[in-house]
């Protein structure tokens, strides 16, 4: 790909707090990159406004829109086949938004659009601990759970482009309601950020009279960061969240592998900043609850890439076969 | 196809109590069949010389194994990968069996294997309610609960080829253990022939005083069949038995759902023969737990095929390409 004169993509990963953008060369490295809060603009057309504004000059710097390949995007519910984004939970333009076609206006570039859980998995393929691997799945454990499915060395879009919404699928029967969708008993509402916040003002409420060193922090200071420093310094109840977190994790990874039954399963996002207290918890009921033929089979691994490089990356990879 | 030498494939669905099998030919038209119990013979060896023994004058009037494509066999745990049997929880034979192999040394044919629900689902694929479509997921609810996905108009096969065990997913955390493979709360716990038997003694014990028609049989007569019986006569207790059955496997559906974006699930097994009554409280609770982008989009539906032709169809299916 070096050779043709389309040198460059734009990649670009639309998250639900944070956009990140930047320039790839065809080796997968990424020139420059930025970002803009997501959820500032009423409106999709503004959005890509300011996104032009701060991504037309780095274009420029690379000699032009005519060295470019296109633009990749990955975004919360982003279809690959219509290039919308439709009813995202965690996004302010809400009903079916035509995000690829608006870019691809402004930038006057070839435009793809996925979810951007499927781009960061796409990411990982080509240029993180998956490469070479034809089946395997990315959870990504941050503000909410995202997923990424690689079947047969090609990303799992299903019928209607929507598979891989593994952080929507139930797990706890009658569980904690998923103040987006509605749903009780989601991953998203035990194994994200939000998630083990949660947790934790359950825990410290049901042991009123127990120590901890996380009742330092006040309620808005409870992050799955705060919880972290708590247990490795051997706080119990900090120590009992991560435990909780990975049990439930773990079914629910026994229950992804049953279906498609990956070679690995590749974790990132903030939660992975915790170490072998998620992932020791997460493995062992994993295990637990895999049949005979899956056991001792399936990696679990932390991804290799920082995350805004991987959906970056990712996304960008959409555009490569344009060239 | 029909007009190559090799006219004819053999079909053989081994199941955890019967082995159906039969002689099909290139249209899909089943000529011949018969069945076998599963589990009568000591070792798998003894199992292959009464099939043989069998399906060898089946061959002969249809002109000898020149006229023959192979053997296809559907088997529980059945690896297309490696033609073995692996541990599968309802055979007698323990361990991994070479089945493949020792087919094809018996029949003098070429013989591949897959999962036997795999096997019904490229029978419906090719000659069922599922025709034409490239993404779609069947479920058998029978003693157990089989899967079969096919995605883009494969098979989904894993890794190492054992995907697709949706039976032993989990969907009630700590719920009934699984006497085969010890795991709680797992779908084919509740969702088989053997669920609704469960269900039903649970049910009646726990409304000791509550009359039922179901007190009529004795524990042993107590089937998913008498459940029907009783539910529409009106009874109570039979009905709360299909509609809670019901919710359990659709909550699983919109899992599966939410994981591969399947057009389809196309339903089948013993259950089936209770029509609205398990379909009803599937839809619904399948429904109320997909996120907004999955709803009212995917169809439910009963298989149109007859389950042992589904899958002794599926099974010789997998053999057609060698011709």
């Amino acid at each position: 790909m070096a050779e043709t004169k389309h040198s460059f993509a734009v990649g670009i990963d639309i998250g639900g707090t944070t956009t990140k953008f930047g320039i790839v060369d065809s080796n997968g490295v990424i020139l420059e990159q930025s970002r803009i809060p997501t959820n500032q603009h009423e409106n999709a057309s503004d959005f890509i406004e300011e996104l032009y504004r701060i991504l037309k000059p780095m274009i420029d710097r690379q000699g032009g829109e005519k060295n470019f390949v296109g633009v990749g995007v990955g975004a919360p519910n982003g279809n690959y086949y219509s290039g919308t984004i439709e009813y995202a939970p965690n996004l302010k333009w809400k009903g079916i938004i035509p995000m690829a076609s608006l870019m691809q206006e402004k930038f006057g570039l070839p435009t793809k659009l996925t979810n951007d859980a499927n781009a960061a998995a796409v990411g990982e393929m080509m240029y993180g601990c998956a490469k070479g691997m034809k089946h395997f799945i990315t959870i990504t454990l941050g503000t909410g759970v995202g997923s990424g499915i690689v079947i047969d060395g090609k990303i799992l879009l299903g019928h209607d482009g929507f598979a891989g919404e593994l952080g929507h699928t139930i797990i706890r029967h009658g569980g904690r309601i998923h103040k987006g969708t509605g749903v009780k008993g989601t991953l998203e509402a035990y194994a994200s950020a939000t998630g083990v916040r949660e947790t934790a003002i359950e825990f410290l409420t049901q042991e009123p009279n127990a120590d901890s060193l996380l009742r330092n922090y006040s309620i808005d200071e409870l992050t799955s960061q705060t919880v972290y420093e708590c247990a490795i310094q051997g706080d119990r109840i900090a120590n009992k969240i991560f435990e909780f977190t990975g049990t439930i994790l773990g079914e629910a990874l026994a229950n992804f592998i049953m279906f498609s039954s990956p070679e690995a399963i590749v974790l990132f996002g903030g939660l992975t900043n915790a170490g072998d207290l998620i992932l020791n918890p997460t493995i062992q009921s994993m295990e637990a609850n895999l049949i005979q033929v899956f056991k001792n089979k399936v990696k679990v691994m932390f991804s290799n890439l920082k995350e805004a490089d991987a959906a970056i990356l990712g996304a960008s990879a959409l555009v490569w076969d344009n060239k």
